[in-house]
């Protein structure tokens, strides 16, 4: 299913996008009944984490790209809920900031609270898959923890919805794009993370319990890079969706 | 009023705690209603914050004991949800980890959703003040971004309440105490703070939304160091109240 969070007429909704003979439509979570056609609402987040835990250097090709050593253990950080946005908000392109970049990533959200969970059984936590722009302002990572530099709001697009039927391939092997406009930057596929979904999982999950609704980001691949305002900036993950931003100057 | 949130019986509540001539009890929020004596309740922290933002080296004293040079500007790191847990509870150091700091601070709670405040009016944006330890394992802070070494479960205690009568001083020239049993630990006061709680919430907010019941921590003072299982850690800050809690190995 494809879950998503929608705004229609002033109010807010969880529910289900749905293929019929007509299109795409969105029917609500609760009773199942038809709201709208799906281009008819505004698709927010599709997911309110309070916790969001991001792997850095988790692609083989960034790794390589970088010239640097594959990493023994994840590479955590943070980014904080405040700078989580949904599908076709803009992300806010400090004045100051001269160099923003973007990093096309596979965001796992969790399904059950997730404590301690071993590898071998971590895909039970996961609710489904979405994409997710690790927005990142290059110029802050000098600051020391990264804080502005991942967490400034519009930091975080996620959507459009909640993929929850991987079926048998799960989040294995799934071709990963980025692009501006009509030029693709990033192109890669989940295949070539170091460590796999299940291994963060278990290593995240020692130390930080999870809840329903968070959200693990799980590394960008080659080709980070800078955007623009005025560009448009989209995130394609095969079997899951595409997730596109435009990028605006915050004043 | 000290703002609790408070669990009896089973359920969980909002309260207040008021004197009487019987000592303390806790009121409900809504009613007015006493609900129970102080000591018949088990407090929980005090809010529930989705995005904490924390500040290092905001202590002249503490400083000075590094031998660094002061910070031209706050800086920042995050502490996730996962990691808050209420007056009493168990701080839970990781079997692995050898040395877990205690860091007494002085929080500050949000009261109004806060973007882009100016300085001068930055204290508006201010619900109440309460205490907090900034658990950190200084063994993981070798992992880059301080994530398991700042947010691991359990890693951010806070309380007893959200003291919101600051009366005329405010914030500022309150001694902060932290104790292991009864050995004070660290002994300072607010007034050591290179950057100011308005000066803070400025900088912060710039960048970050901060919604009602987010966190501030505000730096530590001199005088860091290791807590280990079987401790008793008290952080007080004068007007505000006492937060403790018990040291228990992670198994």
């Amino acid at each position: 299913m494809r879950i998503v969070r929608y705004a229609l007429d002033g109010s807010t909704g969880a529910g289900v996008v749905d293929a019929t003979g007509g299109g795409d439509v969105v029917r609500a979570a609760e009773t199942g009944e038809v709201v709208a056609r799906l281009d008819e609402v505004r698709l927010l987040a599709p997911c309110e984490p309070r916790t969001i835990v991001c792997v850095g250097s988790n692609y083989a090709c960034q790794v390589a790209e970088k010239g640097r050593p594959h990493p023994v253990e994840p590479a955590l950080f943070l980014k904080a809920p405040n700078a989580v946005v949904g599908p076709e908000e803009p992300v806010l392109h400090p004045r100051e900031v001269r160099r923003l970049e973007y990093e096309g990533e596979l965001a796992v959200v969790i399904g059950r609270t997730a404590r301690d969970v071993p590898e071998d059984d971590a895909l039970r936590y996961v609710y489904g898959l979405t994409c997710a722009n690790d927005v990142t302002a290059d110029d802050w990572r000098g600051d020391g923890q990264w804080t502005r530099a991942k967490s400034a709001d519009t930091f975080c697009p996620l959507g459009p919805w909640i993929e929850t039927d991987l079926g048998e391939r799960g989040y294995a092997g799934r071709s990963l794009t980025t692009s501006i406009g009509d030029r693709t930057v990033q192109r890669s596929d989940t295949g070539q993370m170091i460590f796999s979904v299940p291994r963060i999982l278990a290593h995240v999950t020692r130390w930080i319990t999870l809840r329903p609704g968070d959200v693990v980001l799980t590394g960008s691949p080659a080709g980070v890079g800078p955007m623009a305002p005025g560009d448009r900036v989209t995130v394609e993950i095969d079997g899951i969706g595409r997730l596109t931003n435009p990028v605006a100057l915050r004043t």
